[in-house]
């Protein structure tokens, strides 16, 4: 049954919000068996019907978001409701929710939300607890020679639609596609290498398997997409170890620094940073992980060459002799932090993100990157990543804890 | 015209990867007075001829992303080529330049590169500086019986496609849609004041000058949008400033660090952090502005409870006293961060980000917020935010953020 995604409001064209309704709606259905075929986003208004009209015959399931709210430019009931020959009723169960909702929170309930107590008559009620608007279900049915498919009205707020997918959408499409999923999907992470390198090493041997392959590169990373027969997998998954092996960061999406606290809890040792140009980067990649706190003991953003000295000791000579964006200085910086935090590993980075700051012998987008351990041995990259500012961030703290996983 | 938006890639549609593309160029098309009316997403293969096969007679510019890449998957050039009846050809600039960059990073190239020089025979090279893939315009033209709109392909990558879309693809339709916009987008950033509240204050007020009026909350803040004829955005502005005054972070869509980074920096004064729950996103915030350095002299995070010790100098007793999570605690870490950084100011933050660690006292999503000045005075404020590790981050730089500009 195909399976497509409407998403509506004028705000997601002009920019102004990011939709992450087709990420998290995929991410959701993909373990059902079920993918997403196609994704459409169309302003407030008329292009909804449109919109909605095409899919008619051609997709059996759609999931449509936004236009549920009080607000008059919220036509998504009645332009279904239209579109269907259903006629709008008013909802009386939905309107004593809505109005208990705001007498929990001592508010007033504006007249307005009166609209959102009105559905299709033949509509399902999809309890919403995280806001006012409740999602519709519409099941599949004739209308006139077409055949209307299984239609979801969801909010629009994130936080809003997401319990109600996962809690109530999920199960009516397992009971209308109850087929378990043959297939699976796998994903192996890869740091280091191109996508095309990637590709020249395991592409024609892992399609000789007859699997889908696909391919996705970030900045210094790309992972690499299986899906097929669980057996396939297994195989698939043995030729990229074989030749990719220790380019290999996660087979389970793992993000790097997850694999790290994952890793350092593991054999009970503890981590500490000294960041100049990463400017904090690495410990909020790092602290995003939960339970990070028992593996990171702390950073020390030293953005200054003042602060070298003083939170890490770096000897201000060194600094005066070498320049700050220097191997001497990152050694410093290492050595400094895994001494003033205790810890057994120190990352340090010290580059220039740019865009001012560079000059003939360092330009902009030179980086060095230190590692100290605790039996006492420092190792220094040099590295160059001449890009934007946000880039730049992202490959020095991939590099960095790249060369710590190396050497775990 | 009728601008449209393709984006083709599975990975797209599996949910591995957010779509930004709809964003940002939304953004790109506003100030040109160009919006955008639909987006479609679709899997690679098949698919992507069939939707932009349906753009025919509909779209005056449809701007297609992905598919460029080096990789069997990558069939956009083939898909264009064929429904335009138009031969592929090699194209010796495109492959040269792709040579020289595999060069310049001493990389070797693979052979599927070559793919990447192909080109319809009537397309205009886009050059692509962070990538090898060039973009791709072929202007309108007759195919059979319909009108192909000006097509643009571009590359997947947001860090190649950006650049490209700025520097040439803007130009081009800029040509192609010379009307100078009599429609101007004003956007206001509020913070600490929610959505509901905040159309309450100005909501019916702005409506009735006849302008267009949206919303966009994100945790903790509201950007308020007006469009409309300039004279009537400035009589808005006038409106928002009265009713939300104290509350309007930025008139100009500026980051609240960026505001920050500017205003101190019209000071001449400094900028330190002692970061426990935020670890270390305060100073990856500020160091994401250019130009931070003249500002923020550095940051410590300190996770550990020995490292709010040993690197901002909080009295170990009043840890065991008071406990990490205190109003004594977020003190000294302010007061001992301007001290060691020898700044003008230091905000500190210690909290319980969750999912585990809270206490009946101190449950998960509870924090403290310090802001230690110049002139010796220190205050601090307690918060409650009960959610996901990530916003709570989010709030909490926030409103330490908010704190700080507030006192300036």
């Amino acid at each position: 049954m195909r399976i497509e995604v409407l998403n509506t409001g004028t705000e997601l064209l002009l920019g102004g919000v990011l939709n992450t309704h087709l990420q998290f709606l995929a991410q959701a259905l993909f373990p059902l068996g079920l993918r997403i075929e196609r994704q459409v986003t169309v302003p407030d208004g008329e292009a909804i019907r449109t919109a909605l009209a095409e899919t008619f015959g051609r997709a059996g399931v759609v999931l449509i978001t936004g236009g549920l709210g009080p607000t008059t430019d919220d036509i998504t009931r009645e332009a279904v409701a239209e579109l269907l020959g259903m006629e709008l009723v008013h909802d009386e169960t939905v309107m004593a929710a809505i109005e208990r909702r705001f007498a929990r929170r001592n508010l007033t309930m504006s007249p307005r939300n009166r609209r959102q107590a009105q559905r299709p008559a033949e509509a399902i009620i999809l309890h919403n607890s995280n806001g006012t608007a409740p999602g519709l279900y519409i099941a599949e049915r004739a209308v006139g020679a077409q055949v209307a498919p299984h239609l979801f009205l969801l909010p629009g707020p994130p936080r809003e639609l997401q319990p109600m997918v996962t809690e109530q959408v999920l199960p009516i499409l397992e009971k209308l596609m109850p087929v378990r999923p043959a297939f699976e999907m796998r994903m192996v992470r890869v740091a280091g290498v191109g996508e095309s390198a990637v590709e020249e090493l395991i592409g024609e041997q892992l399609l000789s398997l007859g699997l889908e392959l696909g391919y996705c590169a970030r900045p210094g990373e790309v992972d690499v997409r299986t899906i097929g027969h669980p057996h396939v997998l297994a195989e698939a998954e043995r030729i990229i170890v074989a030749k990719l092996g220790p380019h290999i960061v996660s087979h389970d999406q793992r993000p790097l620094e997850k694999v790290l606290v994952d890793l350092l809890t593991g054999r009970g040792e503890t981590l500490a940073f000294a960041e100049s140009c990463t400017g904090g980067f690495l410990a909020h990649r790092i602290t995003n992980v939960p339970g990070a706190s028992a593996i990171f003991l702390g950073g020390y953003v030293t953005y200054a060459n003042a602060v070298k000295t003083s939170a890490v000791g770096v000897d201000a000579n060194l600094i005066e002799q070498h320049g700050a964006v220097s191997e001497p200085v990152a050694r410093a910086m290492a050595e400094g932090a895994r001494h003033a935090a205790k810890a057994d590993y120190a990352l340090s980075t010290t580059g220039i993100a740019g865009p001012d700051g560079g000059t003939e012998e360092k330009p902009v987008g030179t980086v060095f990157i230190a590692l100290a351990r605790k039996n006492g041995e420092t190792l220094v990259e040099k590295h160059r990543f001449p890009t934007d500012r946000k880039t730049f961030k992202d490959l020095v703290s991939l590099t960095a804890f790249e060369i710590l996983r190396r050497h775990l």
